[in-house]
Formats: structure tokens, sequence, C-alpha cells
């Protein structure tokens, strides 16, 4: 019975338990999801300070668990931090960027991405980039609604996402990525409304608890031999947050 | 209860069954494998006509499978064919190749593939440069053994893929790739013997099939929007074949 | 007097005629050209799935073909299949996607393509590339006809050809592609129209046919030395068909 | 009379003099230079892990800083976290490895990096690579020896520096660069070493920090437009830090 | 007291003038700037035939020029031949589109370019990409003017240099360069225009003549390992120019 | 009867008297070559400071020919100025080097360049960079031996390209090109020491010459709508050469 760590980016108890709910669907019923709320960080992402910040609250939190755990989830699009996360454990550590990026790469040629906020794009590009999947993604729009309205309105949420992904598979997309953790709740809405064009749509959250599932399964794990190997102990002032 | 077609490459029945008994392992109890042998096609896959061959011998094993099923493992690894079954099917089809590459880019920064012959490693490359992966992989080396003999003498396998992973992690590889469907019988053995160096070793049938259950789990199948959308009824001369 | 053998990838011996006229008048007079229709295949090729069909029509018709030749055009625009030939035979094959796009990038900075269907416009991505050639080629557009229909009407053809390239032009291309096999015959009156703007437009039949006729003239063949090495024998079964 | 604040990344003061004392040697004599040492982190970052705590310190230290300034020099050779300053701050922000990286593609047409340890090179060819200056980089190598005794033994350290580079000219670099801010006082001394081969080598610290007070001097500074738009007023959880 | 040779790459004295205010208000007041204008050569620098013919025009400008100099500016956007310059000195070169560009960089995630004539446009990109910098370049426009009626007009250059740069922001561009050196003149202006974007506006001479400065005060030059080795005496008919 | 003009970019005649040999050989015996020597430039092309001032001799040779042409190869393998001739000629124009790496590109997956000199690799990278095929390009090495040598010494000089050659195509180079135009001389015997390899050699003189014959046949020439649009009448200084 593996239990699966999802962690939240920001502090939004409310962005927690949807990011919870969907893992939980994506997930075998016998496998176990514990959602994380950071006690440090923004209440949302939306620049390169908030995700920097994020990355340690994100560190505390996974830390801090005192429970048995397989794999762990971060679950911010777009945002750094899996690359710490991966050095300091030694079970499976999943991307919900990269997680949606892999699979819509198994369903169709290409893919875009709809966003919150226009700013988002450029972080959510680079981590494509460092990804090596940069060649198949067609675009990133936004919605251009903050991270914390995606889940308080997400009727608004999803006719804005329908909107912006109908021009993105005008523009070559085959695939839809669902571009922030906080979007998760509107997946099931948004993919009956964009059933004419034929294109599936991508929740990174489901996705990632999944192939984190799947990791866990295959006796995988992260590599330890180079990029992530386990830092030695050393003096770190501060750390752990009080 | 999902079933998951795994389809080899090649007319060997013996093949087949190392196929088989690798996605077994790998999906969840309660999903089905149901592994093909092609009718058409060469006893073993190593040149670029022998790839193209056995496409089309893919297509006739599937396209003549009475049973329902709820995905496809396309199980060549380097080869050609998994665009013509997208094309024709609504279920989800993942190829053993970019189903390695994708897993192995979860696990590491970078990763290497060992394959047969070395004949084999510029189809590997052509595929994974389609996949938009090429930029992750490191390398690609061959144990210097026809596809056939691999299974057939596990020992010799093991030990000459243990001698070119080893090779591939000194020159920066993080994550070591099973780079032939006929492999995956000795991936317990080399995952043993290459523990110490902390790198993981993927066999593509198993992330393959694991992949393909879990695309059906969230609900996802291929893209009917530009490059796999259905063909129209066409006159195909020859074709089903007797 | 060297023997080109230019080979349709579809079934249909309208399209032969006209790929067979394109190449005949591309080569020198005393060079010989042979126009084979495969008889296994799809009437027209727009999709994957005809795609890999069409490459054991084609295969079978040069391996069944009983007078001498000095080389082979694969007449198929981003169409599979190419390598697959190279394997089994010793004299050069050219493929007509890859001689449009190496002529092109000798006679201007980038190029364009103009092809049948939408559709086709991913594969002809996928084939320049594995060419290497995707950086010099600024977009791939469709007249939206099938293929079968644009060497029936070819005034329609033309215009709609001209329309396309036109915007091509707009956009950055200074050279334009005939991007489909059955256009060969509108090329003089595509350029004809499209003077006014200095673009020259490739056909892809016509620069294959001169390109067979000069890495003939020039002694040069294909490498034998790793991807296209010439398979051992091997049992395929099925084959050659029936 | 601009004043360039200076960050060393880690909480070493011994490496916050050495990199001050670099500074200050690069810019005019008007200009002053202040060094920080962070109060959060770890002693010396040679991990994911300790770069993400790291890019936090520097984020404290600069917000925690009470004197005017004109630029920021972010000191952590392939460490994270020059972003995030850029989001909060108006000045111009230098990140020493891709001032290094710009200024050794004005010397020559590639450059090798030899940085601390193995396992530091990935983050740097990370940074590189979202920088778009990879495909300068010929190779980036390591002395194989910790943060903390590159400036504690600089005999040590030189000798070590000078193999490893005189290995990178060997496979084509024309330009090295001391891949770590600890390394900045051995500059002089490699530099003399390396005469005979008449590549240049780059000190980060001292790059950066001239080409900071450079973009003060031409009035330029980090663009708002979009990627590095101030964050907008938002609660953050345990920030400041006490 | 250093030197900085400004080579302008055109006849137009005008011009020249332009160009050494630049780099004179760029540098430090102590820095001397000495501004060439070669008597070989084009009027003016608007195709390839002229910028080849340019190349040499200031080949023979510096290499006559007898008085001591410390480092040089090749004045010319998107122009060839630096580095014919820096095979033949020991001093830094620097290059203005990649002093801009480069400068760009440290600006904002991504950069556009307005130059002169739209048939500027790929030779400055062929300069960005051999500089490794076209993946942060989002795209080149233009004024339509001629170069020299750029610096004779100033008010109309600005007026259709803010048209285009404010498309290229729309376009994501985060920072805007002056894609010509007869465009000096018009920084300031532009620079006002542009400030309700808050996106910085780059001058390649500045930008140039401030790194080469800066060069020189590291004390580093040119490498001569490889690429820019210095040439051995060899007969040259025709040079030098009488 | 069209008639090539071949142009040799270094004022020795003995080279030109190999490249117009080379040339003649390679196209029909109804084409008639015209090979030009510079009178103005460099007795070879060693460097980046012979190639600009080659290419103003070049342009200098084909506008003082005084009889009808109908193509232009221009003969530096590695050398600037081809871009120069596209401008101001409306035949068509190939580069020794891009004629070399197109044929090599239809004769196998990838190729590998032997040249004179080791510094001479860059300029040759730069233009397979330009020309957007760097990706199959897997190696340029050099026999060490200046140009003036190579044709002068026909016997080292095909040991010296052989030896190179056997290195290049165990690194997996699948074709070799003559990377050197004073090498045509040599082409034979080289390709007859390498014949156990099955890889070909390629003379880029001879593939420019029969591709610019073919262009000819073909009815194509140079794209004059954007890159190689001829550029208006205009005063140039000291041109032409007196």
């Amino acid at each position: 019975m593996p239990t699966i760590l999802v962690v939240n980016v920001n502090t939004s108890a409310a962005v927690t338990d949807v990011i919870a709910a969907a893992a939980r669907a994506a997930v075998s019923p016998t496998t176990g999801v514990v959602a994380l709320t950071p006690r440090f960080g923004p209440a949302s992402v939306e620049s390169n300070y908030e995700s920097h910040l994020s990355a340690v609250g994100v560190l505390d939190a996974v830390q801090g668990y005192a429970g048995p755990f397989d794999a762990v989830v971060h679950a911010g699009f777009g945002e750094v931090g899996r690359e710490a996360l991966q050095d300091v454990l030694t079970v499976p550590v999943v991307d919900i960027t990269e997680a949606a990026a892999h699979t819509a790469c198994l369903l169709g040629r290409t893919f875009g991405v709809v966003t919150s906020l226009d700013r988002a794009a450029p972080s959510i590009a680079d981590r494509l980039l460092l990804a090596g999947l940069s060649g198949r993604c067609t675009g990133i729009r936004s919605v251009d609604l903050p991270v914390l309205e995606l889940e308080a309105a997400p009727e608004v949420t999803a006719g804005a996402f329908v909107e912006q992904a109908r021009r993105l598979v005008e523009d070559g997309a085959e695939v839809v990525v669902l571009g922030c953790a906080g979007m998760a709740g509107v997946h099931e809405a948004v993919s009956a409304d964009l059933a004419d064009l034929r294109v599936p749509v991508v929740d990174g959250v489901a996705a990632a608890a999944r192939l984190a599932e799947s990791l866990v399964a295959l006796g995988l794990s992260t590599s330890k031999a180079r990029s992530y190997a386990t830092p030695g102990p050393k003096a770190v002032l501060g750390w752990p947050l009080r």
C-alpha cells in the first residue's frame, strides 16, 4: 500500500484540497495520498521570487513530515525546487510540470499549456527547456486570472481555459495541459467542453500522482549517481526552520 | 479490468514470452496483458528494412486481434510504426522506446541506452530525436549481440550489458535504459549488478505497460486532432494480408 | 546510360504518370527513367498508417523489378521508407522530401512547403527534423485538397498552391517547395504565377531525379558503414509478398 | 559613485572576503563594493538542495541590507536565485555564471568551465542552457575539491585548476572560466600558469562586478515587462526571516 | 588611459560622428575614443555584398591606424568581419551586434531587434545564430528606412522604431535592441518614448564601447588558442590597399 | 551548353588547376567549366582574416569575368563570401562546403570532415551551423598540413587523410568529406584506400560543380525575395579594384 506525498507550493489549504482530490482520483484505490500545505512561503506563487520561497517551503514541509511515504509529487506548475527534493530523498519525486509534459507527449505529437497569468509562462518555458521538452510545446497561453481565483471560481476558470485551449489547438497543439495546480478541479469540465476537438486535456497533478505510483510499482527511484547524489552533512544556518 | 495488448515486433514466440512476462510483472494484478506475435515480418528486427516490415506485421497483428483491449504497447525498441497504430486506434498506444526515455527523465537528469547491435543505435537516436528527448541522452552503446541471442543467453547478455552500462555512467549517464525488448528478462540481474552505481535501470516493456495502464486509468487517449486523426476509408491493395 | 527507378508511393497509375513525366524532364536525355506503381498499399497516402503500408509497397515494387537500374527515387513527400531501401540496395536512393529541401537550401536562406492536406504537415516536419533541415523551414501550409485531386484538377491545385505560397513568402520563406509528388504537374504553372515574387519553386520529384543522376555520375552511393549496412539473410514470414 | 552589492551564496565569511577582493579589483576606483554574507543557508553550496536554500539566504541578505546600492552581483556559480532578485529589485542583477559565460563569448569562439566538484557540473550546465549559451561551452570539468577548500588551499586549487584547464583546451575550449566564486583568489596565478596556451581565464566575480558597473553607467536595468515584473503585495508565511 | 578604436563599417562620416558620440558617452571620462571611417567600401551596408566589402574596409582602416589603441569596436550591426580583426590583433575586439545581444541577455529573458531594412534581418539572425544567442531573440523587425536616412531624420527614425518596438514587446520581447549603428542617436528619445513599457533599450555601440573598456580593465583579450590564432606571414596580392 | 564558373579562393594557379580538373570530371561532357584565380587576396586561406580578404578577391574575379556563364561554384571550403555572390548575380551560386554537406546527407545518416589545418575547423563548423547541417556532422579533423602542401604532395596528403578519415568513421561518421578544395586531387586515391570501410568520400568541388549544373538544368536559381535581393546602385569607395 504505497503512500504518495503531494505537496502544494502555496500556503492555501483550499488549493491543497483541490490537489489532494485530483491526486486521489488518479491513483489506485489502495494507494494512499497525503497532501501537505507548507507553513512557510507565499499564499500563491506567481513570480520567480515566490517560486524560490516556495521551494524552501516545500522542502520544509517534506522534511518535517513524520510518517512514511513512498514518493513525492511536487505540485507547483512551472515552479523550481524539484531537484532539491531529489537530493535529499531516496524515493521518487515527480514534478507536475514534467509529469504533464511527458504524459502529453504520449498522447499527441505536440502540446500546449494554459496557465494562470501571462507572467507564469516564462518560468514554465524554462522548466520545459530544462526537461528537454520545449520542442514539442507549441505555446503557453494564460487565462489571465490569479492562482487563488482559479479554484475559487471554477466556472470562470473553465470558460477562460476553454477559450485559450481552442486557440492553442488552432495553432497546432494536439494536447492541452492544465498549467496550474489550482486548475485541477476544472479538468472534467474543460475536457467535456473540448470534446469536439478530440484533444486530450492533461492535469499535471493527476498525471504526477499516477506516475509516482507507477515508479514505486516498477521499483524505480531517483538516480543517486551524480546530479541528485545525497549531500553530505553540513552546517546550515537557520535550518530547519523553527 | 483493463486489457493491454503488448505486441512483439518480431515473429519469435520466445521473445514474445519474455515481453509478456515483463509486462505482466509491471501492471496491477487486475490488469490483463495479451501478448501478440506477428504472423508477418522478420524473425528479428536489426535494420531499417526489417523495421519497416515489422511495422506492417504489428499493424496486421493488432487489427487482426478479435478480443477487446484498452491500450497497446508497441514493443520494438527503436522501431518505426507507433504512429500508424495511433492513426487507426482510439485507445492509447505506447512505444517502449519512448516509454523508457520518458521514465528515465523522471529518474535522472540524463540517461544512456544499451542496445543489441551497434547498427540499431541510429534508429534509436532517430526515435529519440522525433520524441524531443535527444538532449537528455548521453549515449547509445551496444552489447554487440544479435537480438535473438539476448533472451537465449541471458547470462552473457547481462554481463555484456553491465559492462556497457558502466561506461555510459562514466560518461555522464545517470540512468541506464535496456535498449531492446529482448533484454527484458535480464532487468533484475543487471539492476542488481549495477546497484553500487546507484543508477536506476529502466526496461521499456515494463515502463510502457505501466504507462499504458496509467493512461487508461486517467481516462486519457491519443489526440485525434491532427497527426493521428483517423484515416478515412480507402482502397488498399493487398490489405488486409491474407 | 544510367537508369533511374522512380517509385510512386500510392497505387494510382495516373499519379505515377505525373511523376514519371517530371522525372524525365529533369534528367539528361541519355538517362533512362522507369516509373513503378506498387501493387500493394493505399490508393493515396495521407496518414501515418498509409505511409507505413506504402513503405512496404515500395520495397516490394523495387525488389520485384527485374531490370537493371542505377539509382532509386522514393517519390513520397513526407513518407517513411527511404532508409529501408538504402539497407537493401547498393545504388543511391533519393527521397523527394529531402531532395527538395536540400535543393531549396542552395537557392535561398529559408524555404516553405505547400502540401496537400494539413494532416500531412506533421510527417513532413518529422522527415525534415530527421534530415537536420528543420531550422531552415519557415512553415508548412496545405492546399486542403486530397492527393488524388491534385493531379486530377491541376488548375484548382495551382490556384490553391499559389495562394498558400504567397502566405509562406510573406512569413519569410525565400523558396517554396511543392510538398506532394502529385503536384509535379503544376510546377510550371505555379512558377509562372509566382514570378513576381522572385522565389524559386522546387519540385521534389525533379530535384530527386536530377540528384540521383548526379550521384551516379559522381560515382557515389549509399554508405554501408553503419545505419544502412546490408542486413544478413533472415527468415521473414509472408515475404516476399505473393 | 555607484555602489555594487556583491552577495556570497554561502555563509562563509572567508569566501565573502575572497569575492569582495575580486570585485573591488575589477571595478573603477570610484565604485563602491559592499559584500554580504547570508545569515541563512549552508556553509557551502554543493547540491541542488543547498542551492535552493542559498537562494532564500541571498534574498534575505539583499532585502535586509539597509544602505543604498545601484546593482547586485549574485556570486553563486551555477546556483539558482538570480531571477528572484530581479523580480524584487529595480537595479540590475548580474549572476556570476552568466557574466563569466557572456564575457568568455567575447574572447573566444568556445569556452570551458572548471568547477569545484563534479556534481556541480549539471547545475552549471542547466544555468548555461537557460542562458542560451550551452552551444558555446565545450565542457565542464572539476578539480574535485570541496568549495571551502578552494580558498583555504589556493596553491592546491591553482594546480588542480591548471591541469583541468589544459584538458579543456585540448578538447577545443578557447577560453577557460573559473567555475566557482571561491576560486576568485587564484585567478592571477592560474592565468600566469596558462600563459603559454594563450587562452584567457575569466573570473565570474570580476566579470559580474564590472558588468554590473557598466549597466549602471549605461543607464540600463532589468526589464519589468514580463518575466521579472515586480510581484504585488502578498501574504508570505515566515517571511521575512526573523 | 585606454583608447578604444570604434570603426564605422560604411564610408559616411556623418554616421561615424553619431557612433563616436554614442561611444564617448558610454565609456569612462578617462577613456579615449577614436572613431574611424573606412576609405574603402560602400556608403552604407544593406546587403551581404556590401557587408563583405565593408569587412575589408574595416580591416584596412584598423591596420592603417598608426596610433596606439587598447580595444576595437566593430560598429556594423549584423555585418561580417569581427573574426578577421580578432585574428590580426592582440587587443579585444567587440562587435556591436554581439555586445547588444549579450547586454540584453543580462536585462531580460528575451530580446527583440529593430533594424533598418527588412533585408538586414537575415544577416542579423545569422550573427546571433553564430553567437549562440538565437534562442533568446524573439524577433527582428525593421523600420523600413535605409541606413543613411536613420541619422539624417532622427525624428522619423525614432517614431518608426517605437512602433516596431511595441510590436516586439507584444510578441514577448522583454528588451529591445537598436539594430543599426546609425540608430545610436535616437537611443535617448526612444527610451523615453517606451518608458511606459518598462523595457530597456540597448544601443550596441554604447554597449560595445563599454564592454571593450571593461575587457581592458579586466586584463582580458582575445584567445589565440585556435579560431583567432595570429596568421603567419603570407603573400597577399593587392594588399595592403594602396 | 551551360558554362560553370569555378572560382578558387586563393591566388595559387596550381590549386586552380586541381579545382578545374575536379569540376570538369564531375559535369556532363557538354558543360563548360571556366576556372578563375583571383588577382586579389592571399596565396592560401587559413584564417578568418584571409577568408574575408578572399571573399573580396572572389567577388572581383567574378565581376571582372567578361564571358557568359550560367552558374558559379565558390571553391573555398569553410570560407565566407557565398552570400555576397548571390546578392549580385542572378545565376545559381554553389559553395563547396555546402555542396559537400548536402551531398553527404544523401549518402549516409552522418558525415565527418577532414580539413587541412586544425584552425580551419571552427570556420567550417560555422558554415555548417549557418547551413543548418551541424546536427549531421560528427566531427571535423585535420591532416595538419598547410593548404599549399596538399596539392603539392598528394601522397602525403592522401595518407594523412585516410588516417583521419578512419578515426572519424570509428567515431560514427558514415560519409567522409574532403574539407579543402586543394584536396580534390586525392579524391580517387583516398576513396580507393577507404574502400574496405564502405563509406563514400565526397569532394566538394565535384559535388558543387554537378549541383550547379543540375540547378541550371532544372531552371532554378537564387531566390531574390529577401536575403539575396539585388542591392541597389550605391557609391563604393575603391571599388571595383583597379
